[in-house]
């Protein structure tokens, strides 16, 4: 069987990968869609930072991912997929358009799907899903649509923990799929002030068509300059960030970091203190917020349709990483094992 | 007059300050009692930081501090004081202990007190205050313990920001001043979990005398190997500590920021992200925080006394800030013009 694996920093297709067997509880599906995240993305570049990291964190009430990228990596959470065959003791009806958080319940617990040496991912024909966990793909949505559930629910869940209420101002820094996602949750719950910020043109296009209602090109002016948002949301994920936010952003401003920044960053707390600011990290969603998102793209109340920007076969996955490198001119690329 | 200002990175007693002249709704005051403030000794020691920073920073509502430190810094923010006399067409009894915030009004707008080259601060023999903004100090409360009333209202507005239920842990990290205002607005909350956490043994006892119900060396252990705090407020304000907590904090958890570190300090967002961990900034009180400090010391509901480890006159102010620099044997010195 097929599958794009990470090896020594790469993507590489693989056509040798043995096919899963679902266990109790499993079901075997047949991958019709993954999208390409930006945390692959910084996986690849910074996998030994990440599992360093990864080993030094305490407080977290699971195991850690632990990885070994000697060994080849399966990754991709982002998916659509259909059932082909449901464990032992396991209902699931096969032909079922579905997707799922990205967890896979086995008898030793959970695991999480897209950062496994042994768990495949979504870039690979097939997979295992738990049945539990499977969220069936209604209104006949397009399974390309489906795999964006996954990203639009980061998106959501910023929003919700960022509690802001329409009348308030956002402002979206950054605004590749993350920044998007934000929008199209910000828009969704209907925030009348949303502003976006991206040196790319055509991203910034693209915030307007998921709802922004004002975009800036920070090579211009700072966004700061002309507005006063009570919640800033950091979509970009680089160092420096925080800090140019912390000096900038209004007197008791919320800021909700959503950017997966994987380097240490230097910030003066000086700023945050004076201005009493609240950071709020954010990661990932809970199960209904993953659900709430399905909905919403199936309801036509979220168009995800204009953020997929390219669409590759398992055999392209490396040079799609490629092309993700130097943002701008892409949004979410698909990776389409059968397309 | 005599006072004590900040004078090329030092404090030096003058004899010679001009008399304040009490404008309309100003009044002139006696100094009863000024408690020297770890942010005066940051300021001493970083000034020239202090100031830069000051000037690059945007989003606030009002003109910043501007300080120049080639001329005497007049300093002193926690102060009780007697009403002398007051100024045209404003009423203020002569005799009457009161406390203010650190602030003074005027027809030109609002200054703050305690950093300026104009305007007197605590550290003098007498002073300026704003008629509307003076509490009379109630209960006969000792001059100096109405001198708590400032660094106790931060405490009160630290935990008042952390929304802390009382079924919820907190761990204090570090039980100098501000620790300690934190440690009782906790105990005063009625928290029933207050952990607290200094290397100094004087401190921890402290600690327990202000309501800690468990303490930590942390040079024996982490605080976070064996309690799993839903709160955890930082009031030690040196760099790397915040990183510190991000990596060690558990998932989900609250994090305060009152210590104030006035350097760059060097973050992993990696690990705040990772368990969504919210850092909220403080700095200061409101007016009504700044009463209910006094009321609370002033029924006799948070016990300052045992805060108090030395008093001093305004000549050895520069020596006071000496002795506060190697922390561990004092809490708070007062300042005592007359004393």
């Amino acid at each position: 069987m097929r599958a794009a694996v990470l090896r020594d920093g790469h993507m590489v297709c693989r056509d040798d990968v043995d096919e899963p067997v679902p266990g109790p509880g499993q079901v075997l599906v047949d991958v019709r869609a993954c999208g390409i995240c930006g945390s692959d993305l910084h996986f690849a570049k910074y996998g030994d930072e990440v599992v360093s990291l990864m080993g030094q964190l305490k407080g977290m009430p699971t195991r850690g991912v632990t990885v070994d990228l000697s060994n080849d990596v399966f990754m991709g959470h982002e998916f659509s997929a259909e059932v082909l065959e449901a464990g032992p003791d396991t209902d699931a009806p096969a032909g079922t358009l579905v997707t799922s958080i990205p967890v896979l319940l086995s008898a030793k617990g959970f695991d999480t799907i897209g950062y496994s040496n042994t768990l495949l991912g979504g870039y690979a024909e097939r997979m295992l899903l738990s049945a539990p966990l499977l969220v069936k793909v209604p209104n006949g949505l397009d399974a390309r649509h489906a795999a964006l559930t996954e990203p639009m629910a980061v998106g959501l869940h910023a929003v919700n923990k960022s509690d802001i209420d329409r009348g308030e101002t956002a402002l979206v820094l950054g605004c590749g799929p993350i920044g998007m996602a934000i929008i199209g949750a910000l828009a969704h719950r209907g925030v009348e002030s949303i502003v976006a910020a991206d040196f790319s043109p055509k991203r910034r296009e693209l915030a307007v068509t998921m709802g922004a209602h004002q975009i800036v090109d920070p090579a211009d002016e700072s966004p700061f300059d002309t507005i006063t948002p009570a919640v800033v949301f950091e979509a970009v994920g680089v160092a420096g960030i925080v800090d140019d936010v912390l000096r900038r952003a209004p007197r008791g401003s919320r800021v909700v970091v959503a950017g997966v920044c994987m380097q240490p960053d230097t910030v003066h707390p000086f700023f945050a203190i004076t201005k009493e600011i609240n950071i709020q990290f954010v990661l990932a969603y809970d199960p209904l917020e993953f659900a709430e998102s399905l909905r919403a793209i199936a309801e036509g109340e979220i168009n995800v349709a204009p953020l997929i920007t390219g669409e590759v076969g398992l055999g392209s996955v490396g040079a799609a990483f490629n092309d993700l490198a130097s943002p701008g001119e892409h949004c979410k690329i698909l990776v389409t094992p059968h397309g």
